[in-house]
């Protein structure tokens, strides 16, 4: 039997996972997307192939319901082909995009799995690519569905939340949110 | 809800991902369990609590079937706990060892899932700590069984192998081995 | 002959390479000194004291005559104990506040050596060990003097001064500045 | 003034700081030289040009004298050029290769610094970037002659050897060997 070979959609809307030092002015910001050679110098990943499509590059704390409108059609388009996708997404508002896509796609017959990271990938202590790791690997395990996938845990959306004080996610029951 | 906390057994065997470096005489060698700290370092699990039982410090390449029914009955005696497994071994007879419990241990209610590393654990560019992550996340994912975690793909045992050429694990047909 | 024991007093002042990434609110600000743990994780010192004082903790684009005189009487006090000194400062003002006390701390009996980054020491391809590495041995190595170290040059101050574009330093004659 | 530029030829031996890990079958050896990505990836040199001429990839435990000679040959040739040069040696009998061309070759214009690794510098916790950082600033720090570099000490050929135990160098008196 040959080996499965699998082609994931691995799409970026930018986040502090993404986010890049500039020496000129001493910031820190989505300015383009850097994961490719991350996950390059990383992941190995034999059977896999990733197309990359970045549509947005920003901090998820400004992001707006337009912006969730975006990514939610874009994913409602690129669904189509049925691949398995993975989402980089900023860690503040993760869980509101991934509810407002939870609820407005239906019959989803892929995996699409948000992550991002408490700590940019240029950090030597980033927890970039763990995440990432772990998404790829879920999104070839996992039934469809929507889901976050963080800190070696995979929460099912809609019932899951940044949780800041321990720098993480959580999963919640529908009455206590 | 509260979330739900894991515990996982790691059991360590040895193998090139535990190999370390001896300054004194340039030797590479497995002496003692170095993944602990290389997990603590690098791996965030708020919600999993680790054991470490180092039970072998062996290269795979020298494993007898009397290490492998150590192994196993160490295995089968653990297992009672029914705690979910993760299983350091060398790549080399990996299939072996993981085909030899298979056979040998039936009605699993949790996964026992086999995992290593081509490159050892001090070097760069390990693929150790991808290796392990993945397996730490796909045990909490995946139904009973016998599994080898490797490169971003999880294969059932028994008809997975390491594909020496491309330096990776594949799977296979029975018929086809 | 026994060995030659060192002992080199570090000072902090803060700057780029000490500034730490704040999860909780996504900064990168001086907030405390991190630079022993990088030391003691990167560069071998086996006949090398450190010890390490932080007295300011600024970006050095902030910096006033104020915090310049402070730092300048804290070395001129520290010099009669005639221990080598390296100093981490900001490179946005490096070359200012190493000219200041060169124009006001005369018949040095030890080199005093300014260096710092330009990228935060938690970040992968930081070049403060690079940074740090070489002040270290360069106030072992020069004479009684103010210096500057940095991307393996060692630059005597006051003709030096830091190169925006080039994102390092550079020296100069006094008559074309 | 313009910024001086050096040139600098940094020659290889080969030495446990090269030694490459061969995942086909777990060797660690001299095979090539991996010093230019290392130093590329770790060492900024705004101002040096490198140069690298690999003449033997040895673990300098087997070396023979009539290594030393091929090496003290080609140093003597080079020197023509009056470029300053550091060596890749390993660390078991640099300073007899040290010495070897100390004692052939004399009228030095500039300085000839030997350095290496107890590390080779593909780990994670390798000595090497330290070890050539130093190197690469003392040899435009100090006056002509033959030297040997190490974990932040730079030692005069020829009473320096190495110390076993404490996994460094040391220098020592004539008398005292």
């Amino acid at each position: 039997m040959e080996n499965k070979h699998h082609k994931v959609l691995l799409i970026s809307t930018g986040g502090t996972i993404e986010k890049t030092y500039d020496e000129s002015d001493g910031s820190l910001e989505n300015k383009r997307s850097v994961i490719m050679q991350k996950i390059s110098d990383n992941i190995r990943l034999p059977y896999t192939e990733l197309e990359l499509e970045v549509i947005l590059s920003k901090d998820s704390l400004y992001m707006t319901d337009q912006d969730r409108q975006m990514i939610c059609d874009y994913l409602q388009n690129r669904l189509k082909e049925n691949l398995p996708i993975v989402v980089l997404h900023g860690t503040d508002t993760m869980e509101i995009t991934a509810r407002y896509c939870f609820e407005r796609i239906k019959s989803l017959k892929v995996p699409v799995i948000f992550t991002g990271a408490m700590v940019p990938l240029e950090f030597g202590k980033t927890d970039a690519v763990q995440n990432v790791t772990e998404a790829l690997l879920a999104v070839k395990l996992v039934k469809p569905g929507f889901y976050i996938s963080f800190h070696n845990e995979l929460f099912e959306v809609p019932c899951v939340r940044k949780n800041k004080d321990n720098r993480t996610f959580e999963s919640y029951t529908a009455d206590a949110k």
